[in-house]
Order: structure tokens, then sequence, then C-alpha cells
């Protein structure tokens, strides 16, 4: 159980229900999940992560599957049992399959593994690799 | 300085030429990068490294780009400095523009940030998102 | 069920139930956590990590209170789930109110994000940020 | 050297300005300092993060010294060697002195470690830590 | 529940069966566990995994024991809920007593505090630390 | 540079000397590095760490080498740069070759690896691996 109760749309104070409405809309979907209505325990912060979300995983140079799987690869490194599975959902909805998350979860542990020889044999990067981007 | 010294090509065993030779061909480049010079210091890691890599990282349902995309965001998360830098020089190789770069951390800074409000509230995860994958 | 059965006072040895009661006389508490009663099946370890946690999170320049938001800070960037409720509920007893919490949990998240922010772009460290501390 | 050049305020657009021009007088500063020149590459990311940081570490419930405590906590935690830097001089500028700095890093210290005991010993958290907060 | 159904030797196809078989006869159990069950339904990462895990693992200048105890010592630090047990178990099965568990877990607690003190105090690394190893 | 000058003998004060001294006679070394020194900063931490370093990293039923090469496990993980190398020397100088640093860290990358695999997929842990220790 969580540290504060979920706050369902009936209870919720306009500010709120103005948040769970856009999100509803924007996603096409007719539930909120249990994040946004534990969030809405502190509705400013409610509203600044709906908007990040909302602006950071919406159209882009990124597609959305993609963002998708790349949330799924930090909430797995990180280990977080609900953005895993909130995220794997979304991903599917937007037409991950499973051969896609067994080759997500494939190159999240690779990486996972390299990271560890790279720091652990505290490799010098390559002069070729720092070449900066043009802004 | 790195713990063990680079194994350059020309001071090489044939075994680890091997995989030098590999690398080039299937990379398509004619240098080796310093991740496996000094990996090459324990032929086995080097070979049964690359292989995975080769394997995880060759053609699949999610293309190349995308999964350089996901490596980069979880070396960032570990931050590994080698791995951050050669593995966002390959995505950029793969067409990563600097926006595409962007908007990559913009996800990862945002599923970070949303990791620890899940797991500090102690989210319940929504009984629908925990649907299995069919096999 | 923890990997070891938790030590009960009855059946303590000792050193053990003195330990267990300088935690129930420091704190002014009348009973033992689960924390304490696993760690005490290696006795070494209960009377040295409860010195140092008497130590570290007693009187000091930084007020008690704080202490624990600090504690809690940590044990949800690590994902402790015991660490979590253990000390978001030390930090209730010492006066922190659900705003607290939510502001606390609100500084975790932007942390949490703009440390892969500065880790992903390489940011350099400005040299004003440098000048150390007078010993 | 960062992935991407600072954006200096004389190249700067009239967006970005805008945002630097708020840094300063929020902060009362006469410079910015690197993360948001490196940020400003991406206006978007450096808009949105800088009002997350006005709002987050503004006047609240949790005074401004103890939000960058809890700041140094985590990064520390995450070792981010940009963000344990600005945000010790942060605190340093709210009135942290070295007695506080040395306090901080054995509270982080103890509860990386009690969180690997807890983690370690898959200790069950104890019923009376699960009292959620009221809304 | 996993996000995929574990893999049952009598539904497994050659190729699985044939993993499923080498575990077995390697580790002379008669039961596969649930990790290499579940990791069944993407045939690729089972046989890559396990070769990896096989040969990791053997024999080598790093007695067996000793590399559970770095095993668990790995997945206690990153909190990774299955990997503990099952390691740990493994630990058990070639040696390790309570006693040896708990000096485990109080170096990998030590281990991840005095981690914090280095990167939190961002100390210089000794030169007489830095001599690396001949080839 | 660190974040405090790093406190020499010649400067110290009675008590962080007799730490100094107890550090070089209990390790049969002429020399303090650089984690004590600046440690020394902090007494009261200084001899803290010192007495826990002490206890966990003596004689008992896991060897003096082995310890170090779970110290060096875990610092790989958490990528502490000074701790790699401060306790990778140490291991050397307990008899740790260059073929068991290979094998330490293709232990560790393993272990990275297959973490994130039981972590992604929300791996059920099976039922055998839960039998509890004796205490």
């Amino acid at each position: 159980m969580a540290l504060v109760p979920p706050i369902e749309y009936d209870a919720a104070s306009p500010e709120v229900r103005a948040v769970f409405d856009d999100i509803r809309s924007t996603r096409k979907v007719d539930w909120i999940n249990n994040f946004w209505k534990i969030l809405a325990n502190d509705p400013a912060s409610l509203e600044r992560t709906w908007a990040a979300a909302k602006e950071v995983m919406g159209p882009g140079e990124i597609d959305a599957l993609t963002k998708e799987l790349i949330y799924v690869a930090v909430s797995v490194t990180n280990n977080c049992e609900y953005c895993i599975h909130s995220h794997t959902a979304a991903a599917r909805g937007k037409g991950m399959t499973a051969k896609m998350l067994h080759e997500l979860l494939a190159v999240v542990a690779l990486a996972n593994a390299t990271n560890r020889l790279a720091n652990g044999y505290r490799m010098d990067v390559d002069d070729r690799f720092r070449e900066p981007f043009a802004p």
C-alpha cells in the first residue's frame, strides 16, 4: 500500500480533475492509472510531472514507441517495478511485440554488463569519440 | 589510465586478432576502439562479449539506431563515461541528430525522476498493467 | 520472509539485549523494529551499525528531522523498501507533514533527473564551483 | 568536454535569454553556470527544467538549505560529479558549514550501508511502519 | 507474476530442452529454476546467457564459492530480489555458512558507505594506486 | 581536487594521529592514503569508519583477499573511481593476479546483466530459494 492514498476523480479538486481530464483525452483512455492518482496528493507535482511527460513523450524526432522502450530501459536499470509494468504496457499499446521486449531486455542486460567492464577497468575514452555535436 | 594496458593488433595473439578482424569487418571500420583493446587482456571475455554484442546489437525486431539509443539511456543512468561517449558516437553514425540526443536525454531524465516518485511513494501497480505477454 | 529469522528479546543473548535496551531508551520507544532483530543474527554487525546510527543520527549541526529527510532521499534513490518505510515513519515522528513528504520526493525526483542531464551531456564543472572548503 | 558546446548569452536566442535572465534574477547572481548553458542547446528542456527547479527548490514547507542538502545526498548516491559540486556550492551559499557537510556525508554513507543490509537480508517491513499518511 | 510465462520442459522446443539438459547436468540438479524458464521465451538469450554463466562461473583462478559471494554482493547493491535469493542459495550449496553471509553483507554495506564518502568528497586517487597491471 | 583538503600527519590532532598510527600498524604500511587524510577533516567519521573497516575487513570466516574482491565488485557496480583503484591495489597486495582481476570483472558484468533480466522480466523467486538460514 502506498504512503498516501490514491485520489479518485470524484473526490478530486478542480485543478486535479483538469489534469485527469487532460491525461484521458491526450492518451485516449477512459481511466487514470495509479501513478497520477497518488501524485494527485500534491497537485503542483501532478501538474508539473504530467506537463513534462506530455511534452517529453509527445511528438518529436524520436517516435512514440522508441521513447517507451527507452523509458522501460531506464526503469529496468533502476528496478522500478511500477514503471516497468506501466511503460511495458504503454509500449505494447504502441506496438511492442514479445520479440521486441526480449530484444529490449537483451540490450539493457548487455549495456549494464559492459558499463561495468568499462568502469571496472577504468577504460580511457578514445579521442575519436569525443568530437562534440554542432549546436 | 586503465588498470591494464591496451593490446594493439600487432602485439595480439591470433585469437585476439580474429576478434579484432571480425569487429572491423562487421562494423565496416578500420580501427579498434579502446574497449576491445583493453578487454583483449582477457581473450575469453573479449570473445564472449563481442559475440554477445554482435548478436544483441545485430539485425532484429528493433532497428539498429533504436538499440543504440537504449544503450545510451542505460549508460547515462549508470554514469558510464566510456559507454556514453562510444554509444553516442555509434548512434550518430546510425543517424542520431542533435535533436534526437536532446529528446533521448529528456526521456532518460524524466524516467529517472518518475522512477523515484513511483518507488518513493511505494505506488501499487494497477491490475490492468499486470496482464502477461503470450509466449 | 528474510534470509534469517528475527531474534526476539527473550531469545537474545545478553550483548544483543544490551543493544536492544539502548535502542529503546535512546529512541524512547517500547519496541524493536525488524531491522535490528534481523541484524541481531550478527551481534558484531548489530553493535557496530547501531553505534554508527546513534552517533550519525544524533545531535549535531544538522537537526534530527533534516537527517531523516536525507535518509529517505537516499533510500528512495536506491529503492530500499524497508528503509523508505522506516525512515518515513521516523521523519513523521519528528514532525514531517504530508506536504513536506511531497516536497521531499519532488526534490529527489528533480535531482535524479538533473543528475542524468549533467552526466548524460558530460557537463564540465564550472571553476567557480571547485573552491574547496577550509579545513 | 561536453557532448554539446555551451550557449553563451550573447549567442543565445531570445527565449534562451529570457530563461538566463530569470535564473540570474531569481538567484541574484550575475553569471550562468554551465548546466544551463549546455541545456540551452535544447530550449524546451531548458525552460522545463528551469521551471521545475524554480518551483521545487523555491519557498515551501522545507527550507531552502535543507532542499540543497537533499539534492547533494541524491547526487552523491548517484555519483554525479557536476551536481555534487554545484549543489554543494549552493548549499554553502545558503549557510552550510564544513561541519554540516561532514554530517551530511556521514548520513548519506550510513543510509547507503543500511539500505544494503535491509535489501540484502530481504527484511520484512514492520506493520507499524505501513500506516499511510492522511491525504 | 512475470511479464512472460515460464516455459516448462515438456512444452519446450528442442533447442530450449538442450539448454535445460545442460543446466541440469552441469549443476547436477534435477530441476530448472524460474530464471531459465522465463528466459526460455527468448531461446537466443537463454543460450547466450547460459553459455556466459557456465563459462564465467566455471572453474578458473577464483574458486566457485567466491564467485557466488561476488554475485550476491552485486545483486544486493543493485537490489535484485530474485538474484539475491538464487545466488545466496547457490552460495550455501557451495559451503557458505550463516557467518559468512553476515560477513559478506557487512563488507557490502561498508563498501556502499565508503563509495559515497569517496565520491561525495570527490577524493583524488593516490598516485601509488594507479600503477597498472602487467598484461 | 577534493571538497576539503587532505590532513597530513604533521598537521593532525592527536586523535587523528592515533587513527593514522593504527592504520599504519594494522596494515603494515608506512603511508596513509588519501581516503583517510580527507576523512580526517571529520575526526568522528574517521574513527568510526576506520574502526568499521578494521573490524569488517579483519580476520573472520571469509579470507582477506575474498573480502577485497567483494569490495571491488561493489565499487565497480557503483562506479567509485577511488575505491576501484584503492581496493584493486589492496587485492593485488593480498595476492590477486591479473587473471583473477579479469574473472572478477567478468562475474561483476554477468551479475549486472542478469540482475536486469530478472528485474526486467519481474521474475518470481522459486520457493526452493526461500528457505531461511538457521540463526
